[in-house]
Parts: structure tokens; C-alpha cells; sequence
């Protein structure tokens, strides 16, 4: 009963095969191969445009490199108080961009409010003595498992560029928002003013397979230097592109993507039945219920894995009493029907003990 | 025909099946699983010691935490002056460490040659305003195809240590040089005054897998972080487990690069029968023939894949004609004896055009 | 008329003519020189211990070395959220750092509450995945013209040290301080906790003359060469250390502040009687009025000289209307009575007028 | 008898006037007063055309901030092996620009040589793997005394510019190499070639006023937030400003620079008299003679104060003896004529003992 991270899961076998499969022969390395080439085209096909691709094998990678492309050491960029950027990057976007400030705006649900941000940009700030913002962080889905509609990220980057930002979206969890939504890759990006996406398919199936997409080429800047001097462009380039190849094929990421939301709808529907509190809506594929205590040690007891949370994003006059735990439970393209159902009796069964008392 | 590199080739079979095996279930992320766990202690039994792994996927990047490691940023490195760390990695090291200056020292043959460090060393410099020497960085085997024999990576070490640098080894073909030399790793390494190494698989048969290893835990620093920032911390840490699990079973990883180097070694003796010059001794999986002009051109009608090369690390002496070119051959695990004989086959008929003008 | 900052004043006659005094002949450069050794023993007397000294020129360059040498990259620095560190340095802690993070407390007066301290320290955080904090930065007196009791910096330290940060004062108005509290600067530092200090000399009387001020020897890590690296370290260092020797001879500094100080005790006295609220108290040489909009203007018009001011450092419930404006009012060792007089009576005179709307 | 080096002396009698007399009243800080406006107007009429001026204090911040601008972290700067950015700055042109490499060349004289940057350029390199060279900067006068005549100038920043490189000039002893080439300012810089100048005023009579003069505006980039956040953008930047003010009225610098041009050739031909070796023009005012052993210790222990030297730039063929001494002497705008003279004496009389062995 993995219901710690989506990154405990393994990866997609259609993922696997594809990596088999692309072995044979001798290839160009350092991306020059056809397999890079083609993961390319399809981006473009996805997103309805010509774009710049540079294929990286982690998330942080991808947001620091997209970061430090929109926002000189000197200027700060906006995001979300918990944002996976500014709160377990071990300072990464610091690190890419020389030393670039991230801001962290609070906002309920994870999502970065837009009054928020036009308050931050209300105030004058004066150079050469105060770091200017320069780019805007967006999470889609967001950390706390809710969803930006394409209307709130359109208002927000509108805003954004209005004072000039440019405007990221870390896509970690790209596909469970997509599918939520029912947007088109295009709509949910570059049409509502996404400049620069981290497009991620490790949590969604891949080994390790993510891609910083530039939509707009001018600014793609120099990530191919800034890739390079990381240490982030593989020799054997082959072996991510064909990940996300066979990802992007027969909209499989969707498919997989859909399965984790469903598990999640499964699991929230289950645990709202057992009278369990979710304060935040369960958008995508993690959900954030508060746990008796008892049941919390009940569905450790059975063996399931997931991680107590702490946030400071949850509807104001939420109450987690002294005996309840708030935690935070992932699905994933992998997980059981079984899993979640056995979870939801475990936690039933924990309820009931609470309830006696 | 691949002698372009041996980063051309894909992945060994053993390390692809090891790939597809460990994907069952679910696993701690971010190197908690017990792969991970495995594969550190079967890199402590090979180099019959303690050790500190950190896993990454690009060798640029395990050199570049290593020297991040050893020499702050107003600190030197001494190098090779066409070692892949100087030449090729886009300052991976001056941007990891901060600003360390790579002074890069000639040398035939790849080689850093003991009195030119002794030279360097011998030079008074005043701080704070000079940068001084940190750390030596060697490459085993050499970017032009040698091998230090551990005598000489002994008397280097002892030198550095005497000054108080550290000393790193890059080990892209680590198993090449090993096999050649006949060594245990621990004789080529630690026990020659090696403090942190570079730990190839990558070029030998793995998909991307590299280490950074810390023969002294007091010398690994904070390496964890500098990884996690950087963007190097896989979340589905298994995979590069997985993959360097495999390839050190059974020697497996020994063989791979015996291959190799007999592909390297029959080529090598192939071309010298044609009277073929090859200034450096072939000491593992390079080779850098001087191929008359109507021979390149014969063998890439054929479609040989090879690299022209410039060094200036020939012998003092070596005359390259006008009508000739300097070329790199890199022989891999997954060359054929096919491959290297109709290679030579072609040559032998371009020598005979070349000498009936 | 000018309260616009310490920083329009110039120097005092005593500084310049110990510029003047110590040109003559030939000195050893870059701190060799017996002007420097000389300041480094009176600042060991001033402060009652062995110390080390970096001199600088401004206190950007003495917050950026101190907190850089306390916060490696990956860790973050605890100060108020309108420190100037964190505000108006244009990210000069993030630079020398090499992308440390600054996290901005708030609390009332711009001092960073005991409390906010432990609250931040109690959150449990995970390496390598989250920047832990390293230091805790204070400054004395705070951007908003209070200061910190002896004993307030003593609890803020020792919670600091109980958790393994580092403590750093920002003493840009150090004297000023000092003088309010009536301690000795070895009380209202090291005695107290303090780690490192930017000792300013410029704001109250000198040219351009700051010093890190490094108590225990152990700390000062490698600031000569981060100072060097940064191009801080003066040719002719003569000069520096000349100003901050008039500056600490026969107490001078402290007479400087304590002027500055009562020059800003007689405009705040003379605001109250005039029915100006001040809604922070008026400990050192700045003072933070809410002035109706006509006063403002009318004492604009009398061509004083004075910053609005926007700050969230004002104690919960302080009302600013529509017609009026925070101002910062900033005396220095220049300013003189008759300036604060005139200023006073313009405002009662603009006073007069707005009363009779 | 100081020849240690020209940051020894002091500064001019009319530089410490101007910083008396601006120190009246007050005035706007960071750079918003009348003086620096001043000055940036008057070097607007020195170089004969509009410019952008960053006033900094010492002659490492002003190479570093101008390197920083012209090259990215992954560009490389060409300079002479034994430049100042290079040899002596510990590292702050990797600092400030994120760790771009400094590239040493080789050249007689400290002179870089035409052939030498165009045999560099020549070498194709690979994006995103190598560092691409985007600037050129050259030392004028030299570290090793000696001055590019305007038309050498010119050569090299057309070969730059012909290779898309920005050309940077260290001027820390500007005024002495313009008065050797009896140059306007304008010929000997933009009208030549020169991008971004280092203008010294420091070396040449000043207190440590120097200056980043930008000859095109669109090459300005961010060198004001880049100062700031260096720590370089002084409060009271007035004083740096006058002593420039004062430095540049009524050709005072060329004054300044004459006499310890005209120093340094007295000194020069004197030691020629004696027989002493000089293996360098004198063009400037640095001299670096071969003195017998006996010489160099007769003028140690007569009090005079130079610095031994180690230099790979001397004309080829140059031989020192086993019982001889590299030395550098350094003249200044203090340097009286007694002083030569008495060195003289000392040397003549060594030279005698010499001789009678």
C-alpha cells in the first residue's frame, strides 16, 4: 500500500520496453540522435507549436534551469510559499541562477493568489538596491493536490507579464492536471502565457524523463550551456528520449495520468464515506484528509506508507485537533484498485475503534 | 562502424534486464531504497574498504561534485590540460565550486606529467591574493588512450599530498585502465593516495549510471547537498542502482571492458600492419592513429564513424603531413570483431590507393 | 534640512583629518600597514578581546562576508523581513554566499521576535532536500530606529546557538545603539552571543570605513580571500583604517552617535508636542512619524529632505489615513539644532494650516 | 626609497583637497550627487564622446564587474598569462561572472600577441560543450612595464572583434601608458578598439577612486546592480568622486604620470650606466633589472623596498645568473629625484664591491 510518493513507484512497462527497445545499434550521443529528434517533433505536435526541448532526468534540474533562464541572479521570482522550488530544492534555483531570490507568496490549496501577486508588484522597489521579480512560479497540479483552471492561469500570467515576468509552470504533475482539466496541452500552457514549462514524466511513469519546453525559442536563452556546465545532458541521450517517446505515444501519459486521479477519487470518495475530513479538494492525485490518530497508527500497523504533512495552505478555520494528524496520500499510475480498497478497510476498521471510544 | 565513441553504444544487455527487473513494486525515492543500499556495499567490497557512494547519471557531474568537494572557489585545480574536466564540460566545475580556477598542464599522452605539478607547486603564491592549488585531477585512463601505472598515480598522489591537495580520479573509463594494469581498484585508487573518484559506467555498458566515491568520509564534505541542488538526487534512485548493481556482479563490468580493449588492441595491430602511424602507446579503448587523407575518406565512404582529433599531448616530434589527419577511434563493450575487421579492410584497400599514387 | 539618511551626511572634520595626516610617505599596501595592525589592536581594546578585523568600505560588503562566512550555499540566514540584508542589498548575502537563502521574519519595530525564531527552528527539516538555517542575523539598531536590549540579543543568541546557528550583527548604526543602551560594545556583542559583526563607521562620521569583526578566531573561515575575490581588499588600506582610528580615538564615535541621537530625541519630542504621532519608538537617530499631507508638503516646499516610508514593522493597529504619509526622518552626527528647529516649525506652522481645514 | 610598488605611496596634495572641500554639506548618496554627475560629465570630455561610468574603489572590482559583463559564466577571457585578473586578483573575474575561465597567453613583455589570440580563435570548439571565448582584455601598461602602442591595440580588438569578442583594457596605470604614447584618451581606447575600460586612478595619486567606463551603452548591462550586490556602490560616493574630479582637472593625471614616467626612466638609465641589465623596455614606470646579489642586498640594507619578481615573459635568451636577482622597481607620481639618486648611489657603490670580487 504505496501511498508515499508517485516517485515510489517504478516505471510504466510500455516506459521499459521502449528503453529495450532503443538500445540496439550505435546512436550519436549528447542528443543528436533520432530518438531526441523525434521527442521533439512530438512535443510540437502536443503542444500545437514549434517549441524548444532540452530533455533532463530530474524535476529540479528542469525548474532550475527554466528559473535561471527567466530571472538574472539580480531579480527574484514569485511563487508559491510551499512551492517544490523554494521548499525542498535545497536551493537549486539559487544554485542555477546565482543566487536569484525566490519569494513565497501563501496561498490556500497551494495556488499562488493573484491578489497576492499584484500586491507584490504594487510596491516600487528601486534599482540598483532591490531585487526586481522577474519571473512567476506556477505548480500544475499543485503540491497540495488542487488544479489552476486555464482561467486562473491565464489571469495570473497576464498579470505577470503586465510588470514584465515571465511566467514558469513546474509540471511535475503536468498530466494529472491536464486530465482534470480536459485542457489541451496548448491551452493549459503557452496559450494562458506559459513561457516556460517543466514538463515531467518521472512521477507519471517514467524512469527518469523530464523536459524543459521553451515556447516562445528567443527565450531559451542559454539553457544548452546552462544544461551542459550541470552536468545534465546526457551521454546516452537515447535512453530519456526514448521514455518520453513511448510516454507521449497513443496519449499514454493521459491514460496513466487518469488512472492515478481515479485512484484518488476512489480513495477520497472512500475516506469521505468513513467520515474522515479532506479540507482541500482532491484535484489530481494526492489528497490531504486529517486522521484520527488511531487510524493514522491502524493503517501504519497494515503496512501502508505515506507521510504526515505540514502546511500552512489549508482553508482558513481548519481545525486539526490533538488527536488527528494530517497526512498526505499520493497515487499513481501504479497504483491497485486492491491497494486503495484495502487502505479504505483498514482505515474503516480503524474508524470504528475510534468511534467505540 | 562505430568508432566515434564509446558513449555511442547503448546499454549492456545484463544492465538493461537489471533495469527492467528492479521496476517491481514500490521503493523509498531519493536513494532510500534498498538497491542503493546494495550497491554501496558492493562497492565497499570491491575497493575493500569504507566508502561514501553518491550515485549520479553524467560523469560531468560526478566530477564536478568531486572537485567542488576538494577545492573552495578561491582555490586551483591542477589537470591535464586537455582533460575532459578543463576541455570539454563547459566549466561543470568552475560553476559547482564557485569560481575554482582548472590550470591545465601539458603532457604527452594525457598524461600530467610529475615534475610539471612539482614545477607548479614550487611557485611561491601569497594569499589572499592568489588562487592556490586544492587538488589534482587525473584521468585514468587518459583522454589519448593511456594508463598511469599505479606506480605513477602513487608518486603523483604523494606529491599533491605533500602539498596539502586532495586528489581526484576520473574514472569515465576507470574499468578500461583496470583491466590493462591487472590492479584491484583499491590498489589503483585508495591505496595509491586517490581521495575521491569518478566512478564510470556509463561509457562501459551502463544506460547512465556514475558515482561519486569518498574513500574518506571526513573528505566528503557536504556533497549530499551540493547533489540535491544541483539537481542530481534521482527520485527513482533504484534505476541507477539497478544499473551498476549488474555491472559490477559477477566481474561483469571487468569483462565488458576487456572487450573492449581487445577490440582496441586488435584494431591497434590491424592498423599497424598497414603501416598506419600511431604515435601513443594503446593502453586501453582509444586509439589515435594518423590516417593518410584518402584513407579518411575511404573509411567514411564506408561509413566508419570516427572523430578528426587535435591535441597537442603527441610526442615531441610526431609530424602530422599535410595530407594526412589525426583520428579518434574508440573501441566499446559492444564492438564486433566484424566491426574492427571491415574497418581494416577498407583502410588496407585506401593504403593501397594511397601508395599505387 | 536634511533627514533624508546618515548616508547625505559628510564626514566628521576629526576623520578627515586623519585621511589627511596618515598621507605622508610610503606604507606597506593591502593591510600591511602599521594604520591597519594599529585598528585592529584598539578595536581588540574596544571590544576587550583578541579579535580579527577585515576592514571595508561599505556595509553591504562587511553583511555579505560576514553571513557568507557563516551560511555555506545550501543553507538560509534568519533576519527580519525588512533587514537590509534581506531588502537592500540587491542580494549581495546570496552572491558571496553563492545562493544562501535570506529568511525575512516579521516583527513589530524591525526586530526579529524571539519567538518567530523558535517557531522557525522548530520545523522539523530533511537534508539534502531543504536549506536548514545556519545563522541568524540581527541589526543593531534595526532598520526601523529601535534597538535591541542586551538582554533581548542574548536570548536571540543563545536560541540561535542552542540550534547550531551562527550570530551576526548588523551594526551599520552600531553606535548609535550602543550609546542608547549605555553597554559596552563587548556587552552588546560577544558578551551576548555574537559571532560576527559589521562594525559601521561610515553612517556616523566616516568616509567610507566598516570592518568585520570576527570574535572567535575559528570563524573568520576564509574572509581574507572572499574579501580579496570580491574586490574589497584596499591597495591603500592606510586610508580606511585612518578614519576608523580618529573614529575610535577618545571615544569620538560615541560622541558622534550620541549627537545623532539627541538630534533625533529633540525632532521627536518636538513632533509629539506638536500632536504628530510616531507610532514606533524613537530609540536611536531615526524616527518614523505619520505626517498629515500637508505637512509633508510643506515641509518639502521648506526644502527638507526625507524619504516616505512603507514598512509592515508597525504595531498592529497603527492607522494610516488617506491624507497622511509615513515618513523617515534620519539625524546623523552633522545635523545640526538649528535644522531641527527650523523643520519643527515649518511642521507646526503646516500643522496650524491643517488643523484649520 | 620606496620602489615596492606604487600602492605604497600616497595621494596627491590636490586629491586629499578636493576630498576636504566636498565634504560640506549634504548630499544625495549611492551616487545621486552633483560630484559624480560631474565627473562622468568631465570623462564624457576626456574620451571625446558619451559613456556610461561605474564608480568603484578598487582596480579588482573594476576588471571583475567589467568581465563579468562582457563574458557568461560558460565564456572564457583571453588574456596575458600574467595578468592581474589572472594572477593576483584571487579569482574575482570567475567571482562576479559565475565562473567563467580566464584564459592566459603567453606573450614577452606582458604584451598578449596578436599571433597568440589568433591561434586560440582559430581552434573551432563545440557549444554546448567548451567555453567559447567572448572577450579580450589587455593590461595597459603592462604588469611588466611595458605599452602597447595604439595601432597594437587596435590589431588585437579588431581580431576580437572579428570573432565577436568584447575588448577590455585594464587601465590601473592608464594615465602612465597615454603619456608614454603622448595618445588622447579616446585613440588609445573606444577610437582603438576598447569595449570597457578599467580606468585606475588609485595607482596614480588617488585614494582608491577608480572607474568602469563603458564606451557603449548597450554594452552597460547590469554593471549597477552587479556593484551593487558586489558591495561596491558606496554611500558617500561623493568622495570617490572628487578625488577623481580633482584627479582629471587641468590634466593633473597626466602630470601625475609623467613624473613617475620621468622617475622611471631616470631610474632606468642610471642602472643602464652601471652596467645593470634591464631586459624590458621601460616605457612606463616599472623597471625590472637583473641585479647581482650583492646589489640587490646593498640596496635592501640601505632601506630601499622593492619586490623580487618571477616572470616567464622576459625576451627569450634572457639569462639570470646564479648569483643575480630578477627585481621589479616601481616609480609613482611620489617618487622624488633624491630617491632615484640614492638608489643609484647604493647600486653604483654595490656594483663597485661586485666588480672587485
Amino acid at each position: 500500500m504505496n501511498f508515499a510518493s508517485d516517485n515510489w513507484a517504478g516505471a510504466a512497462p510500455r516506459v521499459l520496453e521502449a528503453v529495450a527497445r532503443v538500445n540496439e545499434g550505435a546512436m550519436r550521443a549528447y542528443g543528436g540522435d533520432e530518438v531526441t529528434a523525434r521527442v521533439k517533433a512530438r512535443l510540437c505536435d502536443v503542444f500545437e507549436r514549434d517549441l524548444s526541448v532540452f530533455l533532463v532526468v530530474t524535476g529540479t534540474a528542469a525548474n532550475a534551469l527554466s528559473l535561471a533562464t527567466l530571472a538574472q541572479s539580480w531579480r527574484s521570482v514569485l511563487c508559491h510559499a510551499e512551492a517544490h522550488v523554494v521548499d525542498v530544492e535545497c536551493g537549486a534555483t539559487e544554485f542555477y541562477s546565482g543566487g536569484a531570490k525566490l519569494v513565497g507568496l501563501p496561498g490556500v490549496g497551494g495556488k499562488v493568489p493573484l491578489e497576492a501577486v499584484a500586491r507584490h508588484l504594487a510596491v516600487p522597489r528601486r534599482v540598483p538596491h532591490q531585487m526586481i521579480p522577474a519571473a512567476l512560479s506556477l505548480t500544475q497540479s499543485t503540491e497540495l493536490g488542487t488544479v489552476y483552471s486555464v482561467d486562473e492561469i491565464g489571469a495570473l500570467a497576464e498579470l505577470a507579464h503586465a510588470h514584465g515576468l515571465g511566467v514558469h509552470l513546474d509540471g511535475a504533475r503536468f498530466a494529472n492536471a491536464l486530465v482534470r482539466l480536459g485542457a489541451t496541452p496548448a491551452e493549459m500552457t503557452w496559450r494562458a502565457g506559459v513561457d516556460i514549462l517543466s514538463f515531467g514524466g518521472t512521477k507519471n511513469g517514467c524512469i527518469a524523463a523530464e523536459a524543459v519546453i521553451v515556447f516562445d525559442a528567443e527565450r531559451a536563452g542559454h539553457i544548452a550551456e546552462r544544461r551542459m556546465r550541470g552536468g545534465h545532458l546526457l551521454s546516452k541521450s537515447r535512453f530519456v528520449a526514448a521514455q518520453l517517446e513511448s510516454y507521449l505515444a497513443a496519449d499514454h501519459w493521459l491514460d496513466l495520468a487518469a488512472h492515478a486521479n481515479a485512484a484518488a477519487a476512489r480513495l477520497a470518495a472512500g475516506l469521505a464515506r468513513l467520515g474522515i475530513r479532506i479540507p482541500l479538494a482532491v484535484e489530481a492525485n494526492q489528497i490531504f484528509p486529517i486522521l484520527p490518530a488511531g487510524v493514522d497508527a491502524a493503517l501504519r500497523a497494515a503496512g501502508a506508507a505515506f507521510h504526515p504533512w505540514t502546511t500552512a495552505s489549508l482553508p482558513e478555520g481548519t481545525a486539526i485537533g490533538e488527536d488527528e494528524v494530517l497526512v498526505r496520500l499520493v497515487t499513481s499510475f501504479a497504483t491497485r484498485d486492491e491497494e486503495v480498497d484495502r487502505f479504505l478497510a483498514v482505515a474503516a476498521q480503524g474508524m470504528r475503534e475510534v468511534n467505540a471510544v
